[in-house]
């Protein structure tokens, strides 16, 4: 195991590319009928859906059971399929499982050119969101959670001082964990004791995605170098698991401590804009993905990205503070219904 | 930590209920503003959107910023709310915070009574799917995960014998683990590679979704027996582990055994629906929650629910297999676009 760990860090460090520009959506397959029952209701031969200015189609066969292959890609008809030659860079995709992506667009008829969130995940952030609640620690659990936070801030501040970009870069590789370990363990909860999630197991791993667009973004603007990313890889590891036990024993402490986090995030991204506003960060075009993950005009500048961003760990706040207070009243989360428009 | 999990196993063997029926949605809240970009354009208000017979609605207020509170539940307007007496059993959600869930009805104006799955996420599975897809081992990884699957089953059917129900029960807790660990570690690899994800972390969450919703269906049927809960804990424990290090080390091979458990999965429930047609299980009415999720007709039946269980996890073999497929060639997953309509 070590040689993999060895290997895969000094991949990482080498090769340091971001691959957040979409893939190739692989011309147009017909849907995977699958899930034909939601696709006709949503496909653009029927009823175009509007998601905000976007009109999306999936492309489909009107034959369920017919699966129209793009030609451009060879096609593999063998039973067991063999995985076949690969084309350059390509992966070559067998038509043998069936599985395949179908072609999105824009209203504009352009390809949606992202794979990892689709336009109906897209959504206008909610800038009326009150950036100045706090939690006052009442108790030993919220002294200690907030204490904590303030003490990590210290280190943080002097390897960072006023470089936010890179700031907000590498916190969201740690931001975006939280979420991941929370949703996972109430899902190994709700299996092991048959219990219903109250859709807490989705909010939380929405946070967490949502964190990670954060970081996507984020990398468009601000590349980390290979110190960086050495010290990403270990706080990862270190934060991952020092996480992944706190909210085994006290996920009460664990959503306190996330919402004085998110706290800090708001008052960091604004100073962000403060230095923005001055000039001594320059106010660049915003990156494709966020102009359309939120929904942005197209000359948006980076000024209303972190503006967004923003926005959403203020609703990430609320989410931990609420989670915690549910705790604190000796109650389950599920117990509560969760939020939805869990970003 | 020894009495956290010893409490944790005993109230639960003790307790034993489950939750399933959906929680109180706590009255008509106004939709918090964090998401009334996206609300605008779904509210019932403006264009009620149909998702196969449901027509679903968020009862929104007009100004983003107001928020409508129940007249039923207590309100606390202080700046630092007290989490407050809690009424019977039910949580006192503070409004500080502004986190509700908006009532969500059907088209007949009933709730819809679930939190943990929302009418848009619902779908009619594809029955047409080829149930005998099979991978014919090929090399030394293949006939490993083949063997290792096969073996496994040994106990598996000397335990179970001829209780397909109990035994759906108890295997749907551990298939949808590994979407869950694989979906995590690739998060966490897409956060500190700073990569984007293809899709597959979607892909594989949706999927131990899908299984959690089959045992959530399931135990709307077979109740667990103190016995059966406490080797479901076990098995989790040793589940959980062995396959997150397994992913780490080969994610090429734990699909591949994820491909042939689905396979077995297949079988075990067509014996199922035999044994229904046969008289040997009665073919009891189908459960709410299912004729919910998987839109089934009002009348339907035990044979119709295992049809469409037994349909997604023909889905779940072609998924991982394919996610084998492409490690076999050299590739990571992010490298070919992920399947939408993930289940």
């Amino acid at each position: 195991m070590n040689r993999f760990v060895v290997r895969s860090v000094v991949r990482g460090l080498v090769n340091g590319r971001s691959y957040c520009s979409g893939g190739s959506v692989g011309g147009e397959f017909a849907y995977r009928s699958a899930i034909v029952g939601r696709s006709l209701q949503l496909s653009g031969q029927q009823n175009g859906v509007t998601f905000g200015g976007f009109e999306w189609r999936r492309m489909m066969s009107s034959a369920p059971a017919s699966v129209e292959k793009a030609t451009s890609e060879r096609e593999e008809k063998s039973e067991n399929p063999v995985a076949g030659e690969t084309k350059g860079k390509e992966v070559v995709t067998s038509s043998y499982w069936g599985i395949s992506r179908p072609k999105i667009t824009r209203e504009d008829g352009t390809a949606w050119p992202w794979n990892c969130f689709m336009p109906w995940e897209t959504y206008r952030a909610d800038l009326s969101i009150d950036l100045k609640k706090h939690h006052k620690p009442k108790n030993f659990i919220d002294k200690f959670a907030y204490r904590t936070v303030k003490i990590l801030r210290i280190p943080t501040d002097i390897f960072f001082q006023r470089r936010y970009g890179c700031r907000a870069m590498m916190l969201e590789t740690v931001a975006a964990v939280p979420g991941m370990v929370g949703g996972m363990l109430l899902h190994l909860k709700s299996l092991r004791k048959f219990q219903e999630s109250g859709g807490w197991i989705k909010a939380l791993l929405e946070e967490a995605e949502n964190e990670r667009m954060h970081l996507m973004t984020m990398v468009e603007l601000v590349q980390p170098k290979w110190y960086e990313r050495l010290l990403v890889l270990t706080v990862q590891g270190v934060f991952f698991n020092a996480f992944f036990v706190l909210y085994m024993l006290s996920p009460k402490l664990a959503h306190r401590i996330v919402g004085y986090l998110e706290e800090e995030a708001i008052h960091s991204y604004t100073e962000y804009l403060k230095d923005i506003d001055s000039g001594a960060i320059e106010n660049v075009p915003a990156p494709a993905i966020a102009i359309d993950y939120w929904r942005l005009p197209k000359d948006a500048r980076l000024k209303d990205v972190i503006t967004v961003i923003r926005a959403d760990e203020a609703h990430h706040r609320d989410v931990n503070h609420f989670a915690s207070d549910i705790h604190f009243q000796g109650k389950e989360l599920r117990e509560a219904p969760a939020p939805l428009g869990y970003h």
